[in-house]
C-alpha cells in the first residue's frame, strides 16, 4: 500500500500556472484543491516524520498551504491524521480500480507485488506508509487505529477475493493475511536494516509462491 | 521476539525482602538489581506506551525504583531506551539458549512459531515488542534504530542457521528472512485488528512450511 509513480492511474493535475514560487527541502505534493492538497501532504509527512514529530505547520509547508489557511479546514492534528487515513483509502481504491483491469488473479496479485517492490528504496527510507502509521496509532489513544483499519482490511479483502479466483476457496482468507503479512513484515524489515534489495528478493520469492498456488489451480481445475 | 512466561528460561529472581508497597496499574517486573528492574520495565511500558508517550516517571513506577534513584543509572529517555533494546538482547540469547537445546532444526524453529502463538494475546493489544519499537525509532533521530537492528540481526543469523541446518544451502538467508518478516507482518495485522486468531492461524500455517521443507530436507539428503 505505498504511492507507486508508475504502475498506477495518477489524479488529474492541473499544470502550476507559474514555477513554484517558494523551494522547500521536499517534494510538494500534487496540486489539487487545498483540502486534497492538505490530505495528501498529511499523509506523506506523516510516513516521512511519524505521527508525534509532525506538526500542523510541517504539513501546512509540504502542501503549500499558509498556515492560517490550515485551520479553516483541518482544526486538530487528529483532524488532519483521519485526512491522510482517507487519503490512503483513496491511494487504494485507485490501486484496486487499476488492478482489476488485468485479466487473471495471478496478474492481479503480481502487480500488487511489483508495485511494492517498485517502492523499495521509499520503504528503506520510511517503512510501509500504513504499517508505520498503525503501529503507531496503536499507542495513541485517539481511536483512529481503528479507522486505519478499516482501510488495511479492504486490502485483505480484494486479496482474498483474488486467492478465492485462483480456486483456494477453502483457505482463500488465511493466503490473504499471509501476503498483507509478508508485506508488512518486509517493509518493517527492508527499513530496520535500510536494505531494499530484502524487499526485492522477498517481493521474487512471493512472486513464484503466487505462480505455484495458480499452477495448482490449474491442474485441479 | 516477544517475552514468554513458559517456555523460556527466566533470569535469576531474588525474593522481595517485603511485600510490595505501591499497589500499580499494570503487573511489577521481576525483581533483581534496580539497573536491570529499570530495563526490563523500559522494555515493558515502552512496548505498552510507545517510545513518545512514556515518561521517565512511568518507568520508575513500573521497576517500583524511586524517581530520584533513576537519574542515577539513565540521565537521559534515550539512555533508557537503550537498556530496553540491550534487555530485549539479552532476553533473546535466553531463548536462543533455549531453543538450541532442542534435537533438531525443526524442532527449534517450530518452538520459535509456538513462542510467538503463545503471545498472541499480548501481540494483539500492543503488537511486537521489537518491531513496534523498531517502526517508532525509525522517526526518531537518535541513531537507536541502528542498535535495535543489531538486535534483530541475531535473529535472522540464528534462523538462517536453522535453515542451512534443514539442507536449504544456498536460501537460507532468504526464508530466514521470509520467516521473520511473516512474524513481524502477522504481529502488525494482529495489533491493528486486534484479532489473536490471526497469529495463530499464520503461526499453523509457518508451522506446516517448516515442516514441509524439513520433508524436502530430508527426500534430498
Amino acid at each position: 500500500m505505498t504511492y507507486s509513480d508508475s504502475a498506477e492511474p495518477s489524479p488529474p493535475a492541473s499544470p502550476p500556472s507559474q514555477p513554484s514560487p517558494s523551494p522547500a527541502s521536499r517534494p510538494k505534493v500534487a496540486r489539487g484543491g487545498k483540502r486534497e492538497r492538505l490530505a495528501a501532504a498529511a499523509a506523506q509527512v506523516l510516513h516521512e516524520q511519524g505521527v508525534e514529530k509532525t506538526t500542523i505547520a510541517d504539513i501546512a509547508r509540504a502542501a503549500d498551504v499558509p498556515l492560517g489557511n490550515v485551520y479553516y479546514y483541518f482544526k486538530t492534528k487528529d483532524q488532519l491524521v483521519e485526512a491522510a487515513i482517507d487519503a490512503h483509502a483513496q491511494h487504494l481504491a485507485g490501486l484496486i480500480s487499476a488492478l482489476d483491469a488485468l485479466p487473471t488473479p495471478q496478474d492481479r496479485l503480481k502487480a500488487l507485488l511489483a508495485g511494492w517492490i517498485d517502492q523499495r528504496e521509499l520503504t528503506a527510507r520510511h517503512g510501509c506508509p500504513t504499517g508505520s502509521l498503525a503501529s503507531e496509532l496503536d499507542k495513541r489513544d485517539d481511536g483512529l487505529d481503528q479507522t486505519l483499519a478499516t482501510v488495511m482490511r479492504v486490502l485483505l479483502d480484494w486479496a482474498e477475493q483474488q486467492f478465492r479466483a485462483l480456486g483456494r476457496t477453502s483457505d482463500a482468507r488465511e493466503l490473504a493475511v499471509a501476503l498483507i503479512a509478508s508485506y508488512q513484515g518486509i517493509s518493517l524489515l527492508t527499513n530496520t536494516f535500510r536494505d531494499p534489495e530484502m524487499m526485492a528478493t522477498e517481493g521474487r520469492r512471493l512472486e513464484r509462491w503466487i505462480d505455484s498456488l495458480a499452477d495448482q489451480g490449474l491442474s485441479v481445475g
